[in-house]
């Protein structure tokens, strides 16, 4: 590997160099030579650690200069700790830890999982479908453009040009009444939470009640700002505001597709929430996490547009680009802007500017739209496949409306969960359990089920996922929650049957 | 610009509609093209707030269609908060806020300042430097060799591509003893110091000694953990341990160039340093700010090879590269990395997959030792034109060492500071003063001072920058700290008639 490493100045890694060779070579001072000899025989490893050196009279007659050079050079490497001085033993190499790249070549291909299990799990998109060659185009065309001061610390809201396109783009696309100035750029969902928890403490919010079922790791990030949580029943028309507990001044909801559920938050249950928002000067967290995704018919417009200064709403490009790029976006109400800014200068992470600028340029030009087209279409096809398949195996319908990338199945225990998601493994496909999940906080019928990841998967990997899920579900005690009869259908219209439009 | 808006999908937003015109066409539902047509024309600005729109039965007469179809699309648009609909006066457009980008056309460039100053405060690079084609094209050709799983959520350390490119560099250009195990890429030094930070407070360290001048920015950081600091005296020799209070168990020092100062840390206070954290079992953070930008000699190796398992070793793209970028990393001792990693999980943030893996690619082909070489020598070349100038003004030198991006100039009074930072404004120039911003925990003689960013110009703007400098310091009061003499240079030569090597 050597060879391919890139030389860093003459001065400093002169070519060719050998500590018993050429220190004398260019016009610097000699003991600066040897240091630099010295140093680079140790950090490429010529000289392992241990190696006893000779001493400065004899290097000094070998090289032919003068002793105190070599004694300078040793003396300012033992300072920097290259190199160990003991009484009575001379110089040796210390004993350094070098990367283990310069010992053996790296993989080829990092974070390949030991066994080749087809993932179907949920909360992420097929991120093979990522456009890498639009993306580049994209950081290409949007940094040549740039102004120099896109590249210098910038605003910590995001640059302008990025929260504009997200105003656009969420006002188009969910309805949202978002302008730039309340749009701020985020690493993606869970930080704009981790921000968010952070300046509801500020303004003196101590709870927030989250929905039950819903995401364990949500609730931590809440948790870790400080503040606690509280359990919001979530039934066929979404979360109940009913459970809302006295001390609560924020909720935290999935109006367009409740997660894990599956179900979407009826417009009297958002009136509701917001009833409760105003009378008791509360906030509304929207996460929106999958609202490009529906199947069946438009979605329902986001809840934020009812009442923008009371209701955040939170979006990324994790599940319609890929969750790699940790990007997203918060549209704030003007109360909660200044917190939110101060938490991200007290945690000091923000987004990149060519991550930014790109993302900005596949907003402006469609692209990102004609993408979440294409792999709406995508999912689509699967979630319809998954319910035909399905429906061979059970009467029991998959929860929820058609949408999003995840379907949830409902199941008689959560005995019968871990038998599948053991089964599962050995037919050689990851699924995950909603009672093993942690996605429940009270305890009740209806919390064992599998949550199927059916967009998670790379093309070539869908249909032998579905062959294998199929193996394990033939003979699987699917059953419908809380004494449901397999034939009814709580929430929506079967989905097998839905035709593309 | 409503010509070049995506189009939505013919399910959502079909080609020319228009409320009067076409709500007819295509498959779908009458009543959804409706509801999509006022949404659509609500949003688009086309139907302003207060609009009155027709009664259900006047409209359904027009459009040729059934009342109930107009009352259900109205209902919905209600229901999302896009129609107010009141008794008596029928149904409005909401009041909504519309983007502003839809009002106006934004401007073509954002970011631009009011007045057209030449910024000379230091802390940044001349970010015209960077180098957008070499960047675009790591991040194409890395893109398309990357595994899908980089756009997966990944490893919160970072990808290993990039851990493994930053292992190997700082080892061999900055002496660090680094295992990708090691590193963990952070959003910038900021990013990585409020990490430490919260990690340190997790294994019990109340208090963190910091250098007296230093950043007030970092100790607001390591404030907002929840931790104290402590002020050490900077001296010629660097940071004095012996001020550090006994219950310190972490210091955070810049021994490379001293920020502000300029000086480096002797390998006698390293290594007292190194001693007081062995003993104690301390930590020592390694703020390696500008590491690669020293113009006289080689720099010092890094003080973390001296002691992997105490020494926290941080650096950043910020200055070698630019500061938009957002990348930095840290190089941990091993008890340091779960908690570190878990300050991650709990925030939320970490830095997109693209930008990781165009840095690994820019590491690994030497674009980026390639990209410092070049803005180092032009870096020098100012320094030197800038201490060729003072030198026609003032015998007093500058403060530190020839390194970095930055000089300090000592001045009598934090009232003359104040003047010349006025005098700046008025003859075009940004000027940073010492004293104003907040570097000195204690007061004392040599807190007045300006520090001269000379890197952050861009190039065509770097002869007027010292033009207007000259001017605004003809007849400043220049005066050395302390009672130095103004012939006497306490710390290292003269770098005005330093010549590149």
């Amino acid at each position: 590997m050597d060879k391919d490493l890139p030389r860093h100045g003459s001065e400093r890694s002169p070519v060719g160099i050998d500590l018993h060779i050429d220190v004398g070579a260019g016009t610097e001072p000699r003991a600066r030579s040897i240091e630099s000899a010295l140093r680079e025989a140790v950090t490429s490893g010529r000289l392992p650690a241990g190696t006893r050196l000779p001493g400065t009279r004899s290097l000094a007659d070998d090289l032919g200069i003068a002793r105190g050079t070599v004694v300078e050079a040793y003396a300012q490497l033992v300072a920097e700790g290259w190199l160990v001085s003991t009484t009575g033993s001379g110089t040796r190499v210390a004993e350094t830890r070098l990367p283990s790249a310069k010992i053996a070549p790296r993989p080829s291909s990092s974070n390949i999982p030991t066994r080749r299990l087809i993932d179907l799990r949920p909360g992420r998109p097929d991120v093979s479908l990522f456009p890498h060659a639009l993306w580049a185009a994209s950081v290409k065309r949007s940094l040549a453009a740039a102004d120099n001061s896109s590249m210098d610390y910038g605003d910590q809201a995001g640059l302008r040009v990025l929260r504009e396109a997200v105003a656009m783009y969420v006002s188009r696309t969910r309805g949202v009444r978002a302008e730039a100035r309340a749009v701020v750029v985020t690493s993606g969902f869970t930080h704009g939470l981790a921000l968010l928890s952070r300046a509801l403490r500020e303004l003196g919010v101590r709870t927030i009640a989250t929905e039950d079922p819903g995401l364990a790791h949500h609730r931590r990030m809440i948790h870790g700002a400080g503040l606690v949580t509280s359990p919001l029943t979530v039934g066929p028309h979404g979360a109940d505001p009913a459970g809302i507990p006295p001390d609560a001044r924020a909720v935290l909801l999935t109006p367009a597709h409740q997660h894990p559920r599956g179900v979407v938050l009826s417009p009297a249950l958002r009136s509701a929430f917001l009833d409760w928002a105003s009378v008791l000067d509360g906030f509304v967290i929207e996460d929106d996490y999958d609202g490009e995704f529906r199947y069946d018919k438009q979605p329902m417009g986001a809840m934020q547009a009812l009442d923008p200064e009371r209701v955040v709403f939170a979006g990324s490009t994790s599940k319609a680009l890929a969750p790699g790029l940790r990007i997203g976006w918060l549209v704030l109400p003007e109360r909660l802007r200044i917190p939110v800014l101060e938490a991200i200068t007290a945690t000091g992470a923000t987004v990149g500017a060519p991550d930014q600028l790109a993302l900005a340029d596949l907003l402006e030009r469609g692209d990102y739209d004609r993408h979440v087209r294409g792999a709406r279409q995508n999912y689509q096809k699967r979630r319809a496949e998954l319910s035909t398949r399905l429906a061979d195996l059970t009467d029991v319908p998959l929860e929820g409306v058609p949408a999003g990338l995840h379907a949830l199945l409902p199941l008689s225990s959560w005995q019968e969960e871990k038998r599948l998601v053991d089964a599962g493994l050995a037919a050689g496909v990851r699924l995950m359990g909603l009672h093993a999940t942690g996605y429940w906080q009270s305890p009740g019928c209806g919390n064992a089920g599998l949550i199927i990841g059916y967009a998670t998967p790379p093309q070539h990997s869908w249909r032998p996922a579905l062959d294998a899920l199929s193996h394990v579900l033939d003979g699987a005690a699917i059953t419908p929650w809380c004494g449901r009869s397999a034939s009814s259908r709580p929430v929506s219209p079967t989905d097998a049957g839905t035709s593309p439009h």
